[in-house]
């Protein structure tokens, strides 16, 4: 049994060091490294290349290094009878959490604004409304783990906070609305709207002309969850038409973001480098050997993802 | 019986249209038109001109309008034997809060960094730090009503939260700091450090060279409080040489911040225009009317100010 790291992006020297400090027996290799893939149990993966993960003939678990699983299944020969681990990261979620309050507070307090009067030097202390958070309506598209994280943190502030979902959820303080039926409802409600859906087919730019037009005027947005959750040619004409006030993007369809993307310049865009949350392998590894060790007892494994439904 | 409303900054006739809402018999008036000096038992105050409160010869109780009292005091010619009440706003709370939170969540998340690199069309996903909520301490000095509340909230996003106060304080999940001897101990701590003091003249010019030089190296400082916290000729250099990273000022010596203040355009400090909260009229003309109620009993008043301390 050996442990194969397989992480395009996040550093994978830091996942052995983690992985040996906790278990100084474990036969852990990176990739490319394999040496022979019969070896290999199990996977940790963050946007394996293409075909890497079939050729592991022995492979029984992946777990997805990160919040969302579509950069696995973007690999056409991703190997159907793998379990798949989400790995549920207190500090991502967090990281989450902090990344939605701080950019909500920002559109709350009108904070853009009060930058350009800065750069002005103009003081208008009206340029605030006096708007308060139980008068704020926020909407969240997607109510897992990092959705509900960030719904409970808002209505802690008072915030008047809905969230919408695939499947009914009913989540004390939070108004739920799901299915497309309920998407239209939440739309109307939302000043600031949220985005931590996973993506799937069904969500796949799903942020476009269509939904934007569904929102109040004026409404502000928060895409911390995939580029491809937008279509990024409707964002700058709902922005210059008024629609939207503003945006702030963590992810983007081409990442890192070409440095010629009209994103970059734009005044009513926030640009962040996919940066909203970071795993953390300290607790992360925690979880990855517990989950081995219930596969090696036989036991059912911890946070598995239901392939078919993609999350 | 008759109310006055002396409001240099706020607007007067809010303040009279809530009153009159909800008692529409009362006698309310506003300064300048006050009519027969002797007629007026209450006052609504915020920065009163000088004098203006020692003419009203049967003046009983002066009321507050905003957090803080010093306004007051400025005033040579304050009657000493007039009652002062401190009016507590849930929502000036609330805004107080909400600023606390997002510039202690722009500094933890290194937001200041991330808007250079998008000015710079830089996409570096390492320029926020991977320091968690719990790694991160923050200072709060003051541990009033603001200060507890903004205290309580950072603890709940679990920052490393201590606080510092004249007198000493036990508060669950804060770290509590009292008197000269607990100061260095607060600052030694305080990665990022957050006024929301009274201004007394104990306080004044607290915010200068020689605490600063108790801080960790790039630090960074939120003043939510006042103007005269701050010894203003010594932030500049402080974040010149590296012992500030950054600063986030709502108030100021001299409001509103004259043009040609250097403070405007320095790349390290953001500056709001004395907006970080507003007392809203709603909720404070009903505890207003309720004190009225309480005086003309002969009842106790809540939330007298001990004109001997200053808050």
């Amino acid at each position: 049994m050996a442990i194969l790291i397989i992480a395009s992006h996040d550093r994978p020297d830091w996942w052995a060091r983690e992985l040996q400090q906790r278990d100084p027996d474990l036969d852990v290799r990176i990739w490319p490294d394999v040496g022979d893939p019969a070896d290999i149990t199990y996977a940790l993966a963050w946007k394996p290349a293409p075909g890497a993960l079939a050729s592991l003939s022995n492979l029984a678990i992946v777990f997805s290094l990160g919040a969302g699983v579509d950069h696995l299944f973007e690999d056409p020969d991703f190997p159907a009878h793998v379990a798949v681990v989400r790995v549920v990261d207190p500090y991502l979620t967090a990281g989450i959490r902090e990344y939605v309050l701080l950019h909500t507070l920002r559109y709350h307090r009108n904070q853009p604004a009060l930058d350009q009067q800065q750069r002005d030097h103009v003081w208008d202390d009206r340029a605030r409304e006096l708007r308060q958070a139980d008068e704020q309506g926020v909407g969240i598209l997607g109510l897992g783990e990092l959705g509900q994280a960030s719904a409970n943190a808002l209505s802690n502030l008072k915030f008047d906070v809905a969230g919408w979902s695939r499947s009914p959820k009913d989540l004390p303080g939070i108004t739920c609305f799901d299915g497309r039926g309920g998407l239209d409802a939440l739309l109307g409600r939302s000043r600031i709207l949220i985005c931590l859906l996973p993506l799937t087919p069904e969500t796949e730019g799903i942020l476009g002309a269509e939904l934007f037009s569904r929102l109040p005027m004026g409404a502000y947005l928060i895409n911390a969850a995939r580029g491809g959750h937008m279509i990024e040619a409707d964002l700058i004409p709902a922005l210059e038409d008024g629609r939207l006030a503003h945006a702030t993007l963590d992810v983007f369809r081409e990442e890192p973001l070409p440095g010629d993307h009209p994103f970059w310049d734009h005044p009513q865009i926030t640009v962040t480098p996919h940066n909203a949350a970071i795993t953390d392998p300290r607790s992360v590894v925690i979880q990855i050997l517990d989950d081995i060790g219930r596969h090696q007892r036989g036991d059912a494994l911890s946070n598995q993802v239901d392939t078919r439904l993609g999350y």
